[in-house]
């Protein structure tokens, strides 16, 4: 399976969203001729599947997406065709990644200094463009990710979009090894890839979710403090306390959908500390009292997935081995479900697709 | 005046807060053998009077003063006695400065890194220690700064807090050379510096303020962008199209005591921008959009006064004669007066006291 | 001349080098039609003279160059035709810059972080490729420099290369506001950009050149001290005694072809200090003393032309009007006369071509 | 052994150098009520040994040092008298380190930015102020640094010099996680520490040395790729080809004594990437070439010793039980046998004294 020489087939397997529903349908599969300068075909093995995913498919965000729409940002595969001209190292067979920051112009003001997700050109994967939920994406040769030797193509999925996202999250903190840091729903998709990206980069972790599950979860992935927010009354203190000097924790990566997360964060970080915003709500709003921002120095930091470098990096470390997912491999066809399920909340851990199971 | 020689007095003028209400009286002057180790007296010169004072004066910050207070930290003088067994190359003479922060630790985490305001043991001129509103002043001979040879002392005293401040805050904002920032507030006591110092400093000014004489002013200094408030429409239109691309400015620097100032600023600030927060105000609140701050990668960064080396650099810059204050200088009698039309908002322009006039 | 619409000829006069002559020919033009993928054409209106074309020309470099070769690399022109499947948002019409950089691969992990100078594919304008010593130069769209409204192209030429380099320079330097640099050559080509540039980023510029009107066009251009090597015994002395402490500059910009040079800096350097390294000569050495070095933490850091960022800031603050360059403007069929007088070093200042006159 | 409340006797056992020769005599013990204000008077119970004391001892230093000369640097004991009049949190009984930085004056341009070992007053333990080779040191209440719970007190000694060291020095490097850096002698004192702070910071090392038991030991510790400088042909190529593409390591922490390993360092260090100079022998040199220097944007950097902050944190890197020292514990004296050893070049592995065995 997966072999470049691999036939090209005229139809596909595609998860189709129309009007807030998602199907599977037989759809066409763009066929190398067709193929623009600058574009590649990747077959698809695996795709992550993301929150983000469900703001595309009801149409929540203040942001104007593709309809009908082909979703999926964290898809592992492999080039089976290049568009003629394309100007590129990449080669047929390359594994590849396709990550939410499809493309970007590489040449605005924004792209020159590495701001590529900020670019006015970008193009989203599985939102202004089709993504990785079909077994045959187009995507460009600029800007997906070779997937390094090492890693498997299942594993560097979700290192995609939320593996990138935390990392670069923990980037723009600045904290500095041997600094605490303090991840709220550290047990999650986005949380347990983001203590051991920080434990990879010397931070010291205080993890906050809840249940003796995630707890195991954090602590045996690097987390030397644990707050379960069920048995605690007062987080914020419970934070401060948490780090040698009880002035709170130097950093916060925060991806709650709720206001009040970083409100808390505000409160609880360390005197010039910074909070790093990474959630997406659509109508989620952080009241920040402006005396003690500035009395103690505080920063609020918005930080939007990665460029191509946060990903080469990303997952360069989880290529080491020191950074592991924990994930569900599931077949295509649930993708509906996983949908539905994130939909009223009851989806468990982060699930990855086998796009040919 | 002022020869370190001249006998000390017991008693002097200073201006005294007690129960909200201020004067000037005869109050003794601390002698040199009572003078505790690490102290200096200071003869005082010339005092800026800066809108702080108001609130120790109003007790409306969420913090506790000194009871009754003497106020004043933008104090430039003359060093006239030195506490016994104090560790400093200060000698009778120096001419000196006393800033908001009147001492700091040096020792603790805060203090090691340079962030010297946020030391928790941190004593501030008029407020947690009386101020630069006397004739002789006790300060800390670790922490007040030097004022360097040709700038005169009278133009120094505003450099001790508000230069200080918006000094800080524009380095604070990582703005760079031939990148623009936006000063609202820019005719004001802290905006006329501001624009001088990022002028120094190579950004590119857009001020925002109201009048013929304030555009008059800013322009003089350096202003390349003029916008009146009182006859723009839609402020963060205006200040995104003063820019060449319309993406807005790289950095604002907002001294305002309205959260919607800041609030404002975290529109029209380009991505990847920073609002530097530096104003105190008792209770605003500035509500940003959790969705927008990460999509766009907007920080929030709060600035507070400056430590040793900031004051040093900005009386530098000063020194250099490309930061010129703008002051009213009035003698020391006038401060009940200067205090009442900062409460009922009437004061004009930035007042520098003469201690001795 | 230069409307985009004109015809474009067949032929036109360029300066070849072969065996290390350089002559003024009649070669082909490339035209629209073989433009490849990603390339442009452009008439060159100007073209500075570097001192790296008598280098190319000499081929005393340890480096493989084009030949035979047309050499330049600050060229000034206008886009006449834009390669077939080209990705770009040039316009025919549009004013653009020739830089010593013609091309990188813009996906590698050196372009990926904006060291694209250093891309293992880059191309070489009037290097590896030909460069601007004719009439129509083929270039990378991704590559050219927009030159900025206001801006005219005789000054925008030597901006592309020196103007480039010095500012990059400067930027590496790490030199803050309100710190010193010392510039040796401040009189030359490079030199007086660099106090330009230097000037505008706060940086308080120590000169060392020779001759009274060497002195007057720096202090003319905002150098605050002036250290005439022919007059000064002992420049280390010098340079440290410039600076109001003693302890000599924060940063040096070294342009010189001799090991010498840099040594020296190393020495007069404050501690801390960076000793930027910008020139090229084929077979220098500079010798550092690892004891010293260490104890005093000095650095030695190379600063190589610079990248399209740093290209579009230099040209941006010369456009502003507070960067100018002083050059001669001379006729192209100059050019044999120009590379002859670099050759015996005789060539006094910057020369800028006139392709058409 | 070591409360605070025990007596503190007249004599002492110091191990005294004079005239180039050391010997443990008995010396006078520094009485409380001798201490100068801000000194403190430190029990030592252990003290690493290091190279540097052979320099004290032998003056082979361009820097003059006390005479007669009682050495050491790396010393961890308790406080047991404050000099009257010092401000400090420190009390009778706390767990300190004496590191190289004996002393400096906090408030100089140097200090006020954290380059506290550049302070033109700073004061050397084992140097220019009495060391740790003696059971009762004299040391300087703000310079002393707290040795965190948990790390025992022989575990602590060496991190003060060796460990600090290495660890700034990784800091200075800039190298940032994922990043490759090599180590010259990773198997000796230094280099075996630096490997382990390496690893805590997310960096990629190659360690050089030669011999089975050495490469066992940098395997143990983390590092990823192994070159032994005996088998090995050419270091530079070898170097190179250990990452991944070829290019070389984005950092080197060179500590050697030859001049030769420096300029072997600017060879195999990858574009962009920094040498960072740590050795401080007597009269080496590293010969840049600038051609390549500038060419490739390589830095050389010197790193010195490290700052009260750089000493919290190595410290407390060390206590979180991810750095462990290699070392022999041996009776205070054997010190004679040790400096000879070194002096020898017979000394294998580090040595910490028990003061009181």
């Amino acid at each position: 399976m997966g072999a470049p020489t691999d036939k090209i087939p005229k139809t596909q397997k595609a998860a189709v969203v129309r009007d807030k529903k998602v199907a599977i349908e037989d759809v066409p599969v763009v066929q190398p001729s067709d193929l623009k300068v600058g574009q590649v075909l990747v077959k698809v093995l695996y795709s992550g599947v993301c929150h983000t995913d469900l703001h595309a498919q009801l149409g929540d965000w203040p942001l104007v997406h593709k309809e009908p729409l082909i979703g999926g940002h964290e898809g592992a595969g492999i080039i089976v065709a290049i568009g003629e001209h394309t100007d590129t190292d990449l080669k047929l067979g390359d594994r590849v990644g396709i990550k939410w920051l499809a493309d970007s112009c590489l040449k605005c003001d924004y792209c020159r200094q590495g701001y590529e997700p900020l670019c006015h050109q970008a193009q989203c994967s599985g939102f202004t463009v089709d993504g990785s939920f079909q077994q045959y994406a187009v995507s460009f040769a600029r800007h997906v990710t070779k997937i390094p030797e090492g890693l498997p193509m299942d594993k560097a999925a979700p290192i995609l979009c939320a593996g990138v996202t935390v990392y670069k999250a923990l980037k723009q903190s600045n904290a500095r090894p041997g600094e605490w840091v303090v991840i709220p729903g550290a047990g999650g998709g986005l949380g347990h890839l983001a203590i051991q990206y920080a434990q990879y980069m010397g931070l010291r972790v205080i993890a906050i979710d809840t249940g003796a599950e995630k707890q195991a979860l954090c602590t045996k992935l690097g987390a030397e403090r644990w707050i379960d927010f069920r048995q605690t009354d007062d987080i914020v203190k419970a934070v401060k306390a948490a780090t040698p000097d009880g002035d709170g924790p130097h950093a916060a990566i925060v991806t709650s959908a709720s206001g009040a997360a970083y409100e808390q964060a505000l409160d609880y970080i360390r005197p010039h500390g910074t909070v790093v915003s990474v959630g997406l709500p659509p109508d989620a709003k952080v009241s920040a009292d402006v005396f003690w921002t500035t009395f103690l120095e505080k920063q609020l930091k918005g930080s939007y997935v990665g460029n191509r470098q946060d990903a080469v990096e990303a997952l360069a470390i989880a290529a080491s081995g020191r950074v592991e997912t924990t994930f569900r491999l599931l077949p295509f066809a649930n993708l509906p479900d996983v949908y539905a399920q994130m939909h009223d909340g009851s989806l468990v851990g982060r699930v990855v697709l086998d796009l040919w199971a």
